[in-house]
């Protein structure tokens, strides 16, 4: 059981410093170019120790630093530093339930190479999808600049992850209890570098609060829709883990008590079993034979043309989920709800549900502010997210880490 | 709309030790008397800077420092480090349903002096609210040693508040509509303190977690139950208050979406109306003209003592608590759930159901660790609340407050 840690003020001057040039690193890798009187502007610090700083992590290798041009107004023009995109690099995995991707992602975010493989809905095994990764990851691993570096690793996952070591605990998609998936894809990578796994609507939640449709936010709901339905909750800025990294799992909130469907949990009436694609399909007719993205982006394309038997569909399913949201509205008191997956094909049709239920069951002065969104990310929010991951220890440690990654 | 603070690392050695002071005095406060050796390893200084810190605090009169005696161990023995209890203290004020409370609470927690009267249901004016407790607050200042000193003041409220100015913005229960509660409280107490106000649940959660069930917990949710259902829930270690304060909401999470009971807030199915008082004695088929704590304890006796009637309501009761509950579950991960306000006679007749709908309902990774209590402060969960509150400032600065107080 985790507790509250106690408030430790003494902080060594080397540590202290350490945290200084991560902070300055991550506002450069999030906020692309700064100048230098920006910077000091954001880490209430001033230039001069500004200037420290740039010049470590430029001689690192990690920033650029370029002389001001004249700007034309009064007072000292300031150097810009930006992040070198194309030199620390990190491999960001994503095994989603409709595919398998692996990725090179420089630092300040750009991705600068991906491989990408479909997969089948059936259960695969982790020797499988290792196989397929780790295959990928050499590969870009070979394919990059002789000169860079990679300075971590990070993976997303559609299933419950423990916290630390990238153990799948329950992968209903499939079928995985308690695999080692974070240590045997590290394994099979074989460059000596750890793999930190993320839930996917977990991470998709974080890359929207760092580069999507909530930039900045404290206070945000992720829904992320495929098969089922996962949640990825920031409250204060943070992501809601819980007391063992299994938080934020509102798919399996009730909300049908009386005939609910069957849920894949085992379960009845949990809003993804009243709103993921095999609901909105059976609620439009569709055989049970059709399923994924197609077939689901086809009965939204039916109700745009005015099906009405379509349009139905979405209405039904539209009012779950603004039974879900309002819930979740009522809890969370969010600046901003955000629809990814297959939630993104499915909200605009649904909204008038959504809103409706928000009107109805969230009181006044808690929907005051918010606002509803789909994703800004698209399909690469779960993607986005596992490279943050595997920026975390670079932003948290920059010098320490180059040091460790050029040994 | 509220935005993600830049990190600011620079922070003025004068600030930085302002900030030490207060921290000490808070592991006094909350944890009773406390070894110089002890202060030193919870906050990671050593014990030179320990002595500083507490001879500033015994100067100030906020402390007692007392010679050690032989522990018969080896190594120095250390000076033992405990709050005065009976001179700086601050007015607490909890506006219940049923009740209004103010009491005098001494630095360290205890209660030293208390007023209460009891509160009929029918709605009350802002202006007999007010006036009532200004009364009771002035005898407790009037009655207090004469060399003491008041360094704080909070209120509790029974409803939706704004943080920051005590207005309250939604009182269901008093039909209270933006009222500027903390404000006109402050005003005709006259001591020139201003009154901070924190919704019941959410103090009664912190209060909980600092002093109560769940002390040191990271990760709890609290459900206070009166005629209606309040939510305070920590994540992290913190309040979970969202984006305008108003988060926590776990009453209006609507659980019966079909034939739900009409809900104060104007929808239907929501929790507080499907286990709230009035649920439980229609259920028990009592006359409509019944109503309050004792009314409801009554059904829980009957219950204990084996009629059928009342078993069956607190059945009832217990299962739609439980649906609650385990959405409550999968969505935070918590370590304990506790339950708080009337909720505590009611759980332990319904606790089967609860039981049972967690173990249906809730992922199996995430109930592996949760454990559900009845709030261990009773009644006063809320008041030691409120008395926190009025506490913040003083632990965020006690030399600077107490130099203000005493002006």
């Amino acid at each position: 059981m985790s507790r509250t840690p106690t408030p430790v003020v003494g902080m060594a001057q080397e540590q202290i410093h350490r945290h200084k040039v991560g902070i300055l690193l991550r506002h450069l890798h999030l906020g692309g170019s700064l100048t230098r009187a920006e910077l000091a502007g954001r880490m209430g610090l001033n230039r001069s120790t500004i200037m420290a700083l740039t010049a470590q992590l430029s001689a690192a290798g990690l920033v650029h630093e370029e002389s001001p041009t004249d700007t034309g107004r009064a007072g000292r023009p300031s150097f810009l530093v930006r992040v070198r995109p194309n030199w620390a690099y990190v491999l960001a995995f994503d095994v989603a339930v409709d595919r398998l991707v692996a990725a090179r992602v420089g630092l300040g975010g750009a991705v600068l190479d991906r491989r990408e493989a479909v997969r089948a809905r059936a259960g695969a095994d982790l020797d499988h999808v290792v196989e397929v990764l780790a295959r990928f990851g050499r590969q870009l691993h070979e394919a990059a600049p002789a000169e860079s570096v990679c300075v971590g690793i990070g993976a997303s996952y559609c299933g419950m992850i423990r916290p630390g070591d990238g153990m799948v605990r329950f992968g209903p998609d499939m079928g995985w209890v308690d695999q080692a998936f974070g240590a045997e894809l590290s394994r099979r990578l074989g460059l000596g570098i750890p793999v930190p796994v993320g839930n996917e609507a977990h991470l998709g939640a974080q890359a929207e609060q760092q580069r999507g449709a909530g930039v900045g936010l404290q206070n945000l709901l992720y829904l992320h829709g495929d098969v089922g339905v996962g949640g990825g909750i920031i409250v204060g800025g943070k992501l809601l883990d819980g007391d063992g990294g299994y938080g934020c799992e509102l798919g399996h909130m009730v909300v049908n008590p009386y005939d609910g469907r069957p849920c894949g949990c085992g379960s009845y009436g949990c809003l993804e079993a009243e709103v993921g694609e095999r609901a909105l399909l059976d609620a439009a007719g569709r055989p049970p034979d059709l399923w994924g993205r197609d077939a689901l982006r086809a009965v939204v394309d039916d109700a745009d043309r005015g099906d009405p038997v379509a349009r139905e569909a979405l209405r039904r399913i539209g009012d779950w989920l603004g039974i879900g949201v309002a819930n979740l509205i009522n809890l969370f008191n969010p600046g901003m709800v955000i629809f990814g997956g297959m939630l993104r094909d499915v909200y605009p049709g649904a909204a008038p549900q959504v809103r409706h239920r928000i009107a109805t069951n969230v009181l006044p002065v808690a929907r005051e502010r918010v606002r509803l969104r789909t994703s800004a990310l698209g399909d690469d929010s779960t993607l986005v997210g596992a490279a943050e991951l595997a920026f975390a220890d670079l932003l948290a440690d920059p010098l320490g880490v180059l040091d460790r990654a050029k040994a």
